[in-house]
């Protein structure tokens, strides 16, 4: 844990936190905090801050706690995925808030099995703390936004617009010649939104949507990458492409 | 299964192959192979081909097989990496191979645990299955080639100038200020050698015995990303770098 994420209304307008159950217990067994050490927080999608230590008692960690006037930029990057299977997506979750997504849109497409749908998986309880835990991992406060869809066309055709109004749209397709570097904006103002397919990839029907709704065909490379490493390796790409760019 | 993987002694010198066990299963019950159906193969550290189905009998699909004359590109990349969890490394093999690495040099670390390398993980009969795996999703021949140094400072002084004689040498470090792109050579002759440490990083002295041996260290952008996710981002950014650089 290398930042300990506060909900906002665990913390006191005097800054004040008790920290219980598990951020507690790392503190205390494996970070070994004592008195007036300096831990970092962050505010769920609020900024970063300290937090000193002013107390530790049996399973109980008291901060009190100062923060930056200003939040971390939120990401850049939406995701658009067709639905891996349970295991697969389960490992997902920390690693898209760790990476950095603004929003993980869940779809199904034609190679997406029905039954993926049925997953605890897909419970916010069950991937909110996997979220919070990549956040905390690295250094981010921003809790991607999570919705679930699962039918293609609609999501596509009447809501994508609401969820994603602006920015540069991309699909990635491995038949697809041109590379990233070659489509996107290098401004990091614009957002963008990068749709992955499902193992085996989109079919032509759902290619042939995305593109008439401005996603654009990105090549990715002459590998084919299972969903998950594809996802990280695209997502790393656009992030090392926006640190060049806001050099 | 995106391309079946055979190993030199399998191929009869009239190019016939007779295949049985897992990979016979899955081209008769996943992909329903029939009679002269074409197939894309691959010669381990050899070249692709193609392979026409000659007979489909319980349990064993026939081949036969046409190579290319040239062999696809050896990665220009190798890894250093510190030993990660055995349950994390497991993940990792299959991945890395379809990432494309040349060399996978697992070391130790002060952060890795004396344990993690007494796992059953770092057998041959373990990883060379999801080594290949990883070639089959990818549609690449290259076997990255695999050794384990319980060591780090014989390794880096005395074995690493044979095992990586020449090529940038490049450490992530999530404190540097330069990013890849800016030390990389964009040349697609020149190797790499990418070291990623530990969860909780490398130590002050490893990082300056690999400093002394020529690594330069590299950020890694503002967040901390977990050993695996670490690697993969790295390796798609150098990788999707060499696709710019060869356009």
């Amino acid at each position: 844990m290398n930042l300990v994420i506060l909900e906002p209304d665990e913390v006191a307008e005097s800054g004040d936190v008790i920290l219980t159950g598990r951020r507690a217990a790392h503190l205390t067994s494996v970070l070994k905090v004592t008195v007036r050490q300096q831990i970092r927080v962050g505010l769920l999608d609020g900024p970063r801050g300290v937090g000193t230590v002013e107390r530790v008692s049996d399973g109980c960690v008291e901060l009190q706690c100062r923060f930056d006037a200003c939040a971390p930029r939120p990401p850049r990057v939406d995701l658009l995925l067709a639905l891996p299977r349970p295991k697969v997506m389960r490992r997902l979750w920390a690693q898209l808030a760790a990476l950095g997504v603004g929003r993980i849109i869940l779809t199904n497409a034609e190679r997406v099995e029905r039954h993926y749908f049925d997953t605890h998986v897909l419970e916010p309880t069950s991937y909110r703390p996997l979220l919070i835990e990549g956040l905390q991992q690295a250094q981010d406060t921003w809790l991607p936004n999570v919705s679930v869809h699962r039918q293609f066309k609609p999501l596509v055709e009447d809501d994508l617009d609401s969820l994603c109004p602006d920015g540069a749209r991309v699909v990635g397709d491995p038949g697809a010649d041109r590379q990233l570097r070659q489509i996107l904006p290098v401004s990091a103002a614009d957002r963008i939104l990068l749709a992955i397919g499902p193992e085996g990839g989109w079919n032509e029907f759902e290619l042939g949507l995305l593109e008439s709704h401005r996603f654009q065909r990105v090549g990715m490379g002459p590998r084919t990458l299972r969903t998950d490493t594809a996802c990280i390796a695209l997502l790393s790409v656009i992030h090392a492409m926006e640190q060049d760019g806001s050099e």
